[in-house]
C-alpha cells in the first residue's frame, strides 16, 4: 500500500511550526509496510487542499491528512474532504456528547463553534481522540478511473485501481499520535494486498569524513533496493544506514544483517554504535563495564562535553567531576594551572590543555582527564589563534595525547564538534584496554 | 512571487531526518513578499523529482530544492533538473578548484567522487558554499506554456506565465542558511512583481504556565488577519507571537509594535526577551552591564546550565567557573561541603543545594552562586525522593533563595527545566538591582 502525507496549516508554510508528524508518521507506516512517496503542506485553503486531494487519489492509495480539524473557521479540513468525495456533513450526536462532556467535567462551558467538530462526512468512521476535543476519522471513496494527474513523468500509472483512504487527524502532535496508534495503525494492517515491511540500522562512525567512509564502502552505496546502504554526514560523525524492505520483520532483519556483517570490517577503526547509540553513551558504558573513571576539565566548550555525558543515565558511576574553568585564575585556582604557563603559552595552547586534562585526573583521582580549551568565537579570535582553533587533551595513567583543531561553523557548532573529538579519543583509547 | 518549496531525500520520507529547512526558508521568504503554498517532499528518484519540478512549474513561480547535491550516487538532484530543464551539465573549473582547496587545506585527499559536484546545468548562476563542498545553483527556465498541471480544482491559473526560477541548494541546514542568505535572498528581491511581506516577533515570557498567560491576553488572542497574535508553550517557557501582513516591512513593523505595546504592561513580570532573545543571554547581558559575576556548582543538570550560559558569546565575562560535582566526594572536595550535611540531609535537598550555591559563590568570588542538586532520572529515584525532585539554589551577596521543582518528563527535559528555573531566578534577581 502506498500513502501519501499532506499536512494542513498556514503556520507551517509560514515556518511558525515544524512539521514532525510527517516524519513520525513516516517511520509508523514504514514499520507496517506502507510506502509513503510523498509528503506535502498546504495552507488552510479549500482549493489547494481539493487539488491535493485530486492529486493523491492518481497515485497513491490513500492520504493522512494531519491538521484543520480544530473548531474556528479556519479549520475547513472536514468539510473540504466531504466535498471532494460529494458526501454530506452528518452529525454525530454520540461525538458531540463526548465533546460536552469533555467541556463539563473541566468545569467550562461549550462555545457554539465547538459544535462543528461533531459532523464528519457521511460513511466516515470517527477516530475517537483522548486527548483533546477534534475527532479525526477515516473514509474511503473510490479510486479515480481516470489517468492520474501531474504524473506526466512516471513510467507507468504506479498503483493499482481501487479504493482511496482519507484518514484524517489533528496537527497538535500529542493528540495526533495516539489517534494514529489506536485506531489509523490497526485499520491500515487489516486492509489487504501484499504488505512488505521497510526497516533500517544505522551504523554510526566518528573520526574521518563522508567522502572517505564513502569510498571504503562504495559498493553498498550502490545496492538497489530491497536492500539500500545510505550515508549521512553530521558534525564529527558519519552514519551508514542501511534499510531492508522485507515480506516481514524477520526476512528483512536478516537482509540487515548479512550486509551489516559485510560493511563492519570495512569501518572498524570508526564505528562506534547503532541506531540511538551515542559517542557519550559508548563511552560511558565503556568507562562502567571497564570500572574506569574520568574527569572533565572544559574552557571553551563551556560544560557541553560533561553534560552530554550526564545525559547516560548512570553516567554518575563513571563520571565524577567536571570543571568549567573559563577563567584564567579558575585554571589556576581549581586546577594548579601555573599562571606562568598561560602567561608564556597563552590558556589556547597545546601545553594547557594537556595540564588541565593531567591536573583534572590527579585531582580528581581518576583513570582519565580531559582537558579542552579554544576559542568558540565568534569573538575573542586573532590572526594567530583564530576563533575555532581547539585544543582536547585526553590524559592517561601513562601519557597524555593533544590533538590542535581548526574548527568551522557557529559557537555551538564548534562547541560540538569539539566535544566529538574528545568524546572519539576517550572511545579509541578504552577500546586498546 | 509565489515559490514552492521542495525537499529532496528518502531520509526524509522515512522520517529518519525531520525537514526543518522549509520551516526556516518559508520565514525567511515571507521577510522578503515571496509567497508560500506548498512545501513537498519526495525521495532521491528522478521521475518523482521531475513530477514534482512540472508540478511547482504549472502553479507558480518557482521553487527552492533542498537537499540531493551531495558526492555520492544517490544525489540525483543537480542531473535530473538539467535534465528537466533540457541543458547539459557543464564542468565548472573554478568550482572545481575550490573543491580541491578545500580538501587541500584541511590535508584531505579529493575523492573522485566530489568532482560531480563541479558541474552545473547550463546556464545555471553558482550560489557558492563556504561551508560544504556543494554548490548550489540558480537556474531560469521558461515557464510552460500549456495549462498548469493539477490545478483543476483551483479557480484560476493563479500565476502569470513568464520565468520559473529553480534555486537548488543542498539539504544540511548550516551550508544551505548562509547560501540562501548571501545569494537566493538578494536574487529574488531583485525580481519584480507586487509584494507584500509577512513578518512576526515573538514575546518570550517564563515563570507562569500558559493557561495564566491566555488569561491576561485573551482580547488579543483573538484578533484577525492582517495582525494576529497565537500562543505557544515550551518546556519552562511560553511565547506570544505577533503576526503582520503589510505592503512593506515599515508597515507591518508599525503594525507589530502598537500591539507589542498594549501587550507588553500585561507581562510585564514574566517576559525576558524577543525573538532569538534567550533566558541566558538576557542574564548574562544582564551580569555584563552590571558588572556582576557568577559561578555554578551543578550536580544533576551536569553542565547544561554551565553549557547554557556559555553559548553566549562574550559570557567569559560573567561567568568566571562552573563546577559539575557528580559524586559525593567531589561536592566535599571542591565545594567544601561537609560530608556530615550530605549524609544527614542527603545530596539531594535544600541544604545541599543551598550550600552549593553559597560555597561556590564564596570560592569563586563572584556576586552569584547557583546550587542544583536533584534527580534527573530515569534511574535513582525513591519513594521519597522521585526522579524529577530537583533543588535549585541562588546565593546573592545578602541571602540564599532555594526552590523545591517536582519536574516531570524524560532526563534531558528534566536537566533542561531546571536549568530554566535557574535561569529564571537569576533574571529576577538581576531585575532588582
Amino acid at each position: 500500500m502506498r500513502l501519501e502525507i499532506v499536512a494542513i496549516g498556514t503556520e507551517l508554510l509560514l515556518g511558525h511550526t515544524v512539521n514532525t508528524n510527517a516524519a513520525w508518521l513516516s517511520q509508523e507506516l514504514a514499520k507496517i509496510g506502507v510506502d509513503i512517496f510523498f509528503h506535502s503542506t498546504i495552507g488552510d485553503n479549500p482549493a489547494r487542499i481539493k487539488e491535493a486531494l485530486a492529486l493523491a487519489r492518481g497515485r497513491s492509495d490513500g492520504m493522512i491528512v494531519t491538521g484543520g480539524l480544530g473548531p474556528t473557521e479556519d479549520d475547513v479540513t472536514t468539510a473540504v474532504i466531504a466535498e471532494f468525495a460529494g458526501m454530506p456533513l452528518i452529525l454525530h450526536p454520540e461525538i458531540l456528547k463526548k465533546i460536552k462532556d469533555r467541556f463539563r467535567r473541566r468545569k467550562m462551558t461549550m462555545a457554539k463553534l465547538n459544535e462543528r467538530q461533531a459532523y464528519l462526512p457521511k460513511g466516515a468512521r470517527e477516530i475517537p481522540n483522548r486527548v483533546g476535543t477534534a475527532p479525526g476519522f477515516i473514509l474511503a471513496i473510490p479510486q479515480e478511473p481516470s489517468t492520474p494527474k501531474g504524473t506526466r513523468y512516471l513510467p507507468e500509472p504506479e498503483k493499482v485501481p481501487g479504493t482511496f483512504f482519507i484518514a484524517a487527524l489533528p496537527g497538535v502532535p500529542r493528540e495526533m499520535k495516539p489517534m494514529f496508534l489506536e485506531t489509523v495503525q490497526p485499520f491500515l494492517r487489516k486492509q489487504g494486498g501484499p504488505k512488505s515491511v521497510i526497516i533500517s540500522k544505522t551504523l554510526r562512525t566518528s573520526g574521518l569524513p563522508e567522502s572517505t567512509i564513502a569510498a571504503r564502502v562504495r559498493k553498498w552505496l550502490k545496492l538497489k533496493p530491497p536492500v539500500t546502504v545510505g550515508i549521512y554526514a553530521h558534525l564529527g560523525e558519519v552514519d551508514l544506514r542501511i534499510m531492508a524492505k522485507g515480506k516481514n520483520l524477520g526476512k528483512a532483519n536478516r537482509a540487515i544483517g548479512k550486509i551489516e556483517k559485510e560493511i563492519r570490517p570495512k569501518i572498524k577503526d570508526v564505528f562506534f554504535g547503532v541506531d540511538e547509540e551515542t559517542l557519550e553513551s559508548n563511552v560511558v558504558n565503556h568507562l562502567i563495564a571497564k570500572k574506569k573513571t574520568l574527569a572533565v576539565a572544559e574552557s571553551c566548550t563551556g560544560g557541553l562535553l560533561t553534560h552530554r555525558i550526564t545525559n547516560v543515565s548512570g553516567s554518575s558511576k563513571a563520571l565524577t567531576r567536571g570543571l568549567v574553568t573559563y577563567s584564567y585564575e579558575s585554571k589556576t585556582a581549581l586546577l594548579g594551572v601555573p599562571a606562568d604557563l598561560l602567561k608564556k603559552k597563552g590558556a589556547v595552547s597545546r601545553e594547557a590543555a594537556s595540564m588541565m586534562a593531567r591536573r583534572v585526573r590527579q585531582t580528581a583521582n581518576t583513570t582519565f582527564g580531559i582537558g579542552i580549551t579554544g576559542i568558540a568565537g565568534p569573538t575573542g579570535g586573532t590572526k594567530k589563534k583564530p576563533a575555532g582553533l581547539v585544543y582536547v587533551a585526553l590524559a592517561t595513567p601513562k601519557k597524555t595525547y593533544c590533538s590542535e583543531l581548526f574548527l568551522k561553523g557557529s559557537r555551538e557548532e564548534i562547541k560540538w564538534q569539539a566535544t566529538q573529538k574528545a568524546l572519539n579519543g576517550l572511545r579509541l583509547e578504552l577500546a586498546k584496554t
